[in-house]
């Protein structure tokens, strides 16, 4: 044990990392990468080790805000630091490397060890990719979720609560800001969180940002939901199963994988923490969604399911259409301004007041507010005779937003431009991919008014130089950005388009 | 782009990591963990950005010593800093764990990328595990080889090379220095580099160490081999395959894994950039080796004959007992007597003779100087002769040792102590793992002196309270640890002892 005196080293690490005197380093007989346990008086922790000749003294220890912080250290007090094993947890990751179950104490251990930041990424790396190649048996994952639930921060609404959730994949999936209305203005309790998006054009807590605020407290949302029973924030900031974003920051976003038992765990663990008791899911499927086949969606569907019944949670599925964008706009204000027409009865987007109304339904459905089969209608209703509507200004108003929003006030990107059909044909595809692309490098989600709006969508006829999509973006360098990623790609194709011309020559 | 001062922030990180102040990270439009381009006047690098708050003023970039040596920049010099897409080779690894296989030009740019520290430890073990789990082809083996061979240093011995490898696992295993100076004694030309222990009590060039020094410079060992005809040196500091060295750092010793694929790459890797003609590779079989049956052992052989015609290098295979240690010896200075004795034809260890002679006799064969199946026997006089012998002094004198060295020169530890048979019988195991455990409990490769001597193995008979095994150790505080690790594992078992007791009160 050595007593070192602490030195802010503020450089930001997504696991716990200490930096000492390479002298007091070989004093202690450890060396870079090792593990040290760190002491003050009060709090302790493992960290890895990194060692120094200049930047530090002898005789001092270099920690980030978040460190002396865990440890309620100041600058220039002492903490005592020793050798230490690696953590337990390590072995429960390669048992699991080998092909072993592991069992609810050592899944949560792995677990509390990423939460307190123990492990180091690419020990979470081998967590995650072992899930990649070997699924976890249903156990496991029961265990997985609710240690990703229990690592967090957990609210209790006192009541019954409802909840939808997408799995995401496709663009302009804004179906929420009109479920959450719809089931609120029937009188249960929707409180509802949502992400901004990672690599989408737009997330739902960005989309409905642009007509109120989404940032709010545990406390705040708990007195949101009194007042009107249902609200659309931002799930980011709560501290619930937080796990999960660190597995996806350091692992899962940069290698671009999402195991499946990981993502029942990151989806479960959510609904758990906020005592969810009927969740809606929504699988969307197609060649161009995360779930290719309907049989796949099938048997991710029944996992849900089954994770469900063992957390206490009733989960019912809906498979979607996935294959091309809900609705026909994708980036923040735009897909706000298509959900508001759609509350109105206003615009042209039949397919997204149905997908909506049909996952509200089967929410109404299992509260027993309607028989089977006819939720659908009673969603349909709600939007109809204006309750939805009426209970969607609530909310905007509840949250901070101006309850008299009309659609012009929301403001598009000025710089906008058409992209004309090449010759008259069935439009036969529109690709995810390519949309979510273009609304990107428009500006989404950064800049609210940046987005593209599809004219046609499948099986539409274009007539040769018709507009077939629109781009918006606030700046025109965006704009050029956008339209450059649209000519190098095929957003929409139509039937006998030379989808790419293979020669020599190219 | 902007131009920033660089300042030396000396902390050793195993791939590319920048430091910048976080206002120039906005400016920028780069965060925590993007990528960024660093380029000086004639250099540039892609490295991972980490922001800081108060470590770096605006206007200044942090970088290591590695980092400003490549970039040839010094402090107070300036560099250019642009943001970066991520590397190429991130996509073909992502595209090797979507299952598909990697041409050669996709498994070069990984290993490149790997060598110029570009990719994460994440990245870098998405690698190791997709491999962990799925096989690589022969093909991509091939590829891997080659790539790890060609981004280091090459060594071209101008004539045709023999070689010796142990795929490693088994205590003990010092043949190497028995195998070198029979071939050497034969004419044939052994430049052997070996490794120093990373998990074992010691590694060949631990061993060796105790009777010359093993650490010199590609040009020094051209030099050795050329008066000696063969030589026993560390292989770590050369730069030989160095992708090999940083996979084993970053993933596979944290994980403890280590691929089928990412272990052929690795020995062969090394062995084509010495221009290696004839290999003859002793792979140990048995329940506490690597590989723990026979069949298994084969189809591993069979790999290595294949790539070894991928890349013309003869490859033999001689399949050894690997549960319990080679000779009696474990430990450097232990293993450097056992070797000794052997070539001087005193001490007991026929077995080590025995696999020594087996290997080098293959290689005899290969080299065509001796029929097949004779070879053994040419090894096994060139050691009754006296011929291995006087070649190996020459090697010992000729890398700047003591060729007139005695056996009792070779210092051992000064504490010591005996196991004693808790009973009479025979021995029906010995554990390889406990036997290891207690030599480096004992400080063993870091104490050459310390270590553990095995009086009997397998089928030996005991009888109570006769010595088992001898500890030694250089201090008594290592001497206790050891005794320790021995009393709590069965490093021998004797027919009828108790393995383990398993009650409610244990």
């Amino acid at each position: 044990m050595v007593e070192l005196t602490v030195k802010l080293v503020d450089v930001i690490c997504n696991y716990n990392q200490v930096i000492l005197n390479d002298k007091d380093a070989k004093n202690m007989k450890v060396t870079s990468r090792d593990r040290v346990q760190v002491k003050s008086i009060n709090k302790s922790f493992t960290a890895v080790l990194l060692t120094t000749k200049s930047l530090l003294r002898e005789g001092e220890i270099g920690l980030n805000e978040t460190l002396m912080s865990n440890l309620q250290a100041k600058e220039g007090g002492t903490v005592e630091v020793t050798p230490a094993k690696t953590p337990l947890s390590l072995s429960f990751i390669k048992k699991k490397l080998s092909g072993d179950s592991l069992s609810h104490a050592e899944m949560s251990q792995i677990v509390e060890d990423i939460v307190s930041m123990t492990l180091t990424p690419v020990e979470m790396a081998a967590f995650i990719l072992a899930q990649h190649y070997q699924d976890l048996s249903m156990a496991e994952v029961e265990y997985l979720t609710r240690a990703m639930a229990e690592t967090g921060v957990t609210i209790d609404f006192e009541e019954p609560v409802y909840d939808k959730h997408s799995i995401g994949g496709v663009p302009g999936n804004k179906v929420s800001l009109l479920i959450v209305p719809i089931i609120a203005s029937m009188g249960l309790l929707i409180p509802k969180t949502s992400s901004r998006a990672i690599t989408s054009p737009s997330g739902t807590a960005d989309t409905f940002e642009v007509l109120a605020p989404v940032n709010f407290s545990v406390e705040e949302i708990k007195s949101l939901v009194k007042k009107t029973r249902g609200c659309l924030v931002w799930g980011g900031t709560l501290n619930i199963a937080p796990a999960d974003d660190i597995l996806i920051e350091t692992v899962e976003y940069p290698l671009s994988i999402d195991p499946t038992s990981q993502m029942l765990a990151s989806i479960m663990s959510k609904k758990l923490a906020i005592g969810v008791d009927s969740l809606v899911l929504d699988v969307p499927v197609g060649f161009n969604a995360k779930v290719k086949t309907k049989e796949e969606a099938v048997t991710l569907s029944r996992k849900f399911v089954e994770l469900g019944e063992r957390l206490k949670i009733r989960v019912e599925v809906g498979l979607t259409y996935g294959d091309q964008p809900v609705g026909h706009a994708v980036g923040p204000a735009l897909e706000a301004k298509e959900a508001l027409e759609a509350l109105m009865g206003v615009g042209a987007s039949t397919s997204l007041v149905e997908k909506s109304t049909a996952l509200a339904g089967i929410l109404l459905e299992m509260a027993g507010l309607a028989s089977r089969g006819s939720g659908q209608q009673l969603a349909l209703e709600c939007v109809n005779n204006g309750k939805a509507l009426k209970k969607m200004m609530e909310i905007i108003e509840n949250q901070g937003g101006d309850p008299n929003i009309k659609l012009e006030d929301i403001p598009l990107g000025e710089e906008s431009e058409n992209i004309l059909a090449p010759f008259s044909g069935y439009i036969v595809e529109v690709d995810n991919k390519a949309v979510n692309a273009i609304a990107r490098a428009a500006g989404a989600p950064e800049h609210k008014g940046a987005g593209v709006y599809l004219y046609k969508k499948r099986g539409g006829y274009v007539k040769k130089g018709d507009p077939i999509l629109k781009i918006y973006a606030e700046k025109s360098s965006k704009l050029s950005e956008a339209i450059s990623v649209a000519n190098k790609s095929n957003p929409v194709t139509i039937e006998g388009m030379l989808l790419k011309h293979v020669s020599a020559l190219y």
